[in-house]
């Protein structure tokens, strides 16, 4: 491995890790609420330690393999998953460090997961900096840095190909460096465009900035011991509704929206399985509560079952209703989308809807082949031919998701809180998402798991946001040694 | 699809399953338990229907198709479940047609799920009846048919690639109805080896026969409400785990092991993570229990943790304690078991080890070919190279099989019994084992699901013990037309 290049790059993402902490820090000398000494000590064994690495010198004819890229990109995520836990630490408003390592990678990994559970004791410099964890982890750090950086070197191809979630990109443009820069244009114009919509709708300025950060990067983190139900507010409702779906559409769609090509958008097939999929299960559990529950069947009822159904298929997890209180059938609805997952290219965690569909067409193409053992059968996507080696790695994905899941579960099983929770744990880790069932349900926060859990579940969140494979190459032995 | 064969087919299986009623009928007869005219009702309609069937001219030219070799196979076991249920349904045992239908489907899958809750009730006839259904089930109908009619014509290669579970099949003989005379004849010796083994350990002539036909068939239908902890002896357990573990080996095994070719044996990989398994969720799930349920450290317990890993991973089902009042670490390592289910080749259900086997190796290689992306990754099992084909299309399988526990779980979920019951009844039911956690639990019974479901989850017995692709291929409206 080629640890020279790759330390360095980790070393700038600690600095800017470090960097990044300014914000909560003078927030935290204007609120004078007395933590501001543990950001100044974060901030400085994040520049003891990445500053050195930073400014060692590479060979400009170095080359970057595919290994390095993963590695590079697991091991900035990991370190800076570390660094951000050192606030929590230090204030004292998580104590024990493995706590503090669950929230800092729930935050970096735009999960949501929070083992807090009375947020409104913490100080305002705190609940910006877990918003703004989520906030850097949305586009992911190394967007930002191919943003800045683009003149690194070569390989940053393989970077890229570590970090856009989803296994079919489309090219926005030739040049890398300005992909991701449009990228992040259009992520800053969403918070902004939801900030603004939530001030007038009744939210204050501080409030609006956090969930609009935590919402465009799919995170999840609220302000609030209630979450969004705090403010009950339809319009509010209603606005963060839109800005989660829309942040969980691939970027490159929103793009072609704003240079008005909208038929390429509409015929997207993964954005109408995700739409159709959001439509279908809010109008299903609607019913089920209705008929089930006995609820009323009013536009509040509505609101709260799109408010869930979206905020958990975008891997948001905000709250505005207990959907531990509604119908088995719900929770199995919510538990599939949180499988299924966002579209590839956006902020959003799971599956994916593009993978569930060929996995689909792959079933179906079996079937096919059966029937007509003598014809040539092609699987399409958005009108183009998948090649084979794309089939068999979107399939293998899907195994080793699931494996993974199962491993996650198993390891929470041992905590003894039943069935319910130790599986929804794992899928709402895995999937980046937040709130689980039962035990880890939407009133209810990771606080009671065992250290294990919540270590194993760090690494689940770590590897879901990663797309599964940079992480099981670190782990995997030869990974580590020279060429 | 040639119609004209596949329903002679149908029709000389309707006759088979007619004469297979002769031994219930004949007990029911000797006891005077009064539902003899049941057995003769159901015998009747089976006739009338299948006889003329059955006496139709097939062209000697005409030629199976892989479709139709689907068709034949899943057919045959719809209108045999159909036929099975009948009995049930005229002693008034079951006057619900759906429940009669769950459980002949039930028997002759050899899932061995019951809605039955008082089967000490039923006459000794019927008991036979259920039991005798697993028996048929057991290693296939159409495995017994391909040895009595070897010469039925061509395209019964389909009839067994259909029938015979797992991915890969050590040819035993040259010649089909030569291997499937072999597979039978081992199938009954340990059924007889079982019975006397059961009889000097004490259980009565009748019980052991059942509980043998029960067991070797990995179906699980006990003849006392509280299944195998009835008789409360160890030697009992001891035998049936034994005997419940052979009979998930791969037939091909055991027919190596009667011609003391212990070496292959010995190096085969699917029995070896098939053991592996088994013994480590022991000594796993009997920790747990005395750490976490504070249970005596003695060899009861230990046998019954023994009892209840094999009879599940078996996909067999019997019952000596009570899993649901152990903690979740124990369920969900028990729940995992369950979906990997026991080897192909044998009468047991699941995904297969196997399977899992070249799953697993496919993850490797994707992590490898990321280190090593010049060198050429070769996957192998038991020596042998498996070819890209077979590996898509087992990870297709895994995708199929995933997707089918999702639907059944949500068919179920509207039951409104829990994430946990619904979950465990698809899986379950489509690894054709039998009890499931909560509601479907080891001392339940499924009788307390809806029509639908317990519809639902027949099919996905079916679909189960197909293993998938061929109820699929019927499901498709494609596969009903003529080419």
């Amino acid at each position: 491995m080629n640890i020279r290049l790759v330390s360095k790059i980790i070393g700038i993402v600690l600095c800017a890790g470090s960097a990044s902490m300014v914000p909560s820090l003078l927030l935290s000398l204007y609120n004078r609420d007395g933590i501001c000494g543990a950001f100044i000590g974060s901030m400085l064994i994040g520049l003891i330690i990445g500053l050195p690495l930073a400014r060692r010198r590479v060979d400009g004819r170095e080359r970057m393999q595919a290994r390095d890229g993963f590695a590079t990109v697991a091991g900035c995520w990991f370190f800076l998953s570390v660094l951000c836990a050192l606030p929590y630490c230090f204030s004292g408003a998580l104590p024990n460090f493995f706590d503090a390592l669950f929230e800092s990678s729930s935050g970096l990994t735009t999960t949501g997961a929070s083992v807090i559970a009375d947020v409104e004791a913490l100080p305002n410099s705190l609940l910006f900096w877990r918003c703004f964890t989520q906030f850097m982890g949305g586009m992911g750090v190394l967007v930002l840095m191919l943003a800045l950086l683009p003149k690194l070197g070569a390989g940053t191809v393989f970077l890229m190909r570590a970090e856009s979630p989803g296994p079919i990109k489309d090219k926005l443009l030739p040049k890398l460096g300005q992909s991701a820069k449009i990228l992040y244009v259009i992520y800053l114009i969403l918070i902004a465009a939801e900030t603004v919509c939530l001030r007038i709708a009744g939210m204050p300025w501080f409030d609006s900035i956090c969930h609009s950060m935590a919402s465009i990067s799919t995170g999840g983190f609220a302000i609030k011991n209630t979450s969004i139900a705090y403010y009950d507010s339809m319009a509010i409702d209603w606005i963060m509704i839109v800005f989660m779906f829309l942040a969980a559409v691939n970027f490159s769609l929103l793009f072609l929206v704003a240079k008005r090509d909208f038929k390429t958008v509409l015929k997207n097939e993964e954005l109408r399985l995700y739409a159709g999929a959001v439509a279908l299960s809010s109008v299903v559990i609607f019913l089920v509560l209705i008929f089930q529950n006995g609820l009323p069947a009013n536009f509040q009822v509505f609101t709260d079952v799109v408010f869930q159904v979206v905020t958990l298929v975008t891997s948001t997890g905000f709250a505005t209703a207990d959907y531990n209180l509604w119908p088995t059938a719900a929770q199995c609805i919510l538990l599939a989308l949180m499988v299924m997952g966002g579209c590839a290219g956006s902020t959003a965690g799971g599956v994916k809807p593009s993978r569930v569909l060929m996995l689909h067409r792959m079933v179906k193409r079996s079937v096919y082949k059966v029937l007509h053992p003598r014809q040539v059968h092609i699987i399409s996507f958005n009108g183009k031919r998948v090649d084979e080696d794309t089939l068999l790695s979107v399939s293998v994905f899907f195994y080793a998701y699931c494996a993974l899941l199962a491993v996650g579960t198993l390891v929470v099983s041992f905590d003894n809180m039943g069935f319910a929770t130790a599986f929804s744990s794992a899928v709402t880790c895995l999937g980046n998402i937040g709130p689980g069932l039962d035990a880890v349900g939407p009133t209810s926060n990771f606080s009671a798991l065992s250290s294990l859990s919540k270590a194993v579940l760090s690494v689940l969140m770590l590897t879901g946001r990663l797309e599964i494979f940079p992480i099981l190459v670190l782990l995997n032995p030869h990974g580590w040694m020279h060429k």
